[in-house]
């Protein structure tokens, strides 16, 4: 049966609800900043090796437990963001993909869009080491984590890939075109080395140099 | 003083040695192989989280002790011949560079030369899973080995920007060569996928793919 104080209720729960979500997604956010700034803190002073995830949760004043709520181990800590670089990286591509219509089976065009994404992530990885060189120190400094920060390109592989597929590329083509673009980033990261502000133009470069391989600009 | 002797000595002695050195040797090989055919066994019947070390050991008639005076880990027991397969890229390249003279800022005859590396690792791998299938089943099917078996082809890129250099290859350009050739590998590994016997030729189609960016052929 219809009654106003129903609609009212109907239109109310749903704010009333994002504000409780948002109010939870809020410290859920803060919490995890937290638990990075307290490790990142630590691991700088103390190196990576030497801080276990007891340190961490203390510094950050939580509990193992919540600690083990938010990352899979301390390693994890250190890659927070990259669900995020992933996320910019598809979009990126998605901008780029726009004027071209179907890929299909062009090589040229999945590499150029691939480019583009790799261009928007080289960009806000060195913003983010330039604001949080310590992280980046960490990382060069250790093998085991270079290893890592390697083994995560895998994931824009995979991002790069789809993204092509989903503007009509022919898998074959999008998987040749997201290895060998990552193989230019790849290049380019090594080249920039200890100085991530160097990444962007490297990743410039190393494109510039890739379409030595053609006759045509890319 | 001068003896006789002396001169007698200094030449049986090394070649004395020698054969007590390739007894040791092949022991040696002779227990690494036992070791890698019992995991590869245990781990085809009951899967590679359910082994232990332990189980390996017993298997192979071994201790513990002696088990990690070969191998650092169980997950470095399916990996054991990737230095094999480092050497015979290194030689494979050594082979196709000595036509050239040296490969200074040439990215194409880098990226040839190193074709001709990898080609020859993917027929080796190939060959290898041909010869045991377990230990490929073993790989393909677990996320965490796969991972791995990713990440050690940051080795094959090494090996490559090294023997590129070594033939007078510049620096950036051996080391974007070898990332971009790499990335020709990794699509082909993944476009073959538990059917290595088509490595070689995928390995083939993504350097052929590669060639369609340019006008001339690599």
């Amino acid at each position: 049966m219809y009654s106003p104080a129903m609609d009212a209720e109907q239109v109310a729960s749903p704010s009333a609800q994002a504000t409780v979500g948002s109010l939870r997604e809020r410290k859920h956010s803060r919490t995890r900043q937290e638990i990075v700034e307290a490790a990142l803190g630590l691991f700088a002073r103390h190196g990576f090796d030497a801080v276990t995830v007891t340190d961490i949760a203390r510094r950050a004043e939580v509990g193992r437990t919540t600690f083990f709520r938010y990352f899979p181990d301390k390693q994890d800590v250190l890659f927070a963001d990259e669900a995020d670089l992933n996320t910019l990286l598809a979009g990126a591509m998605d901008g780029a993909a726009a004027p071209f219509g179907p890929l299909g089976d062009s090589l040229r065009d999945c590499v150029g869009v691939t480019r583009a994404g790799l261009l928007a992530l080289a960009d806000a990885v060195a913003r983010q080491a330039i604001a949080s060189p310590a992280r980046h120190g960490i990382v060069t400094g250790h093998p085991q984590l270079e290893a890592s920060a390697w083994s995560r390109q895998r994931a824009y592989i995979e991002t790069a890939t789809r993204e092509l597929v989903r503007h009509g590329a022919d898998e074959g083509t999008a998987g040749l075109a997201a290895h060998v673009a990552t193989g230019c980033y790849g290049q380019a990261r090594a080249e920039s080395g200890d100085e991530p502000q160097r990444l962007p133009e490297a990743t410039t470069r190393a494109f510039e140099r890739l379409n030595g391989l053609s006759s045509t600009t890319l």
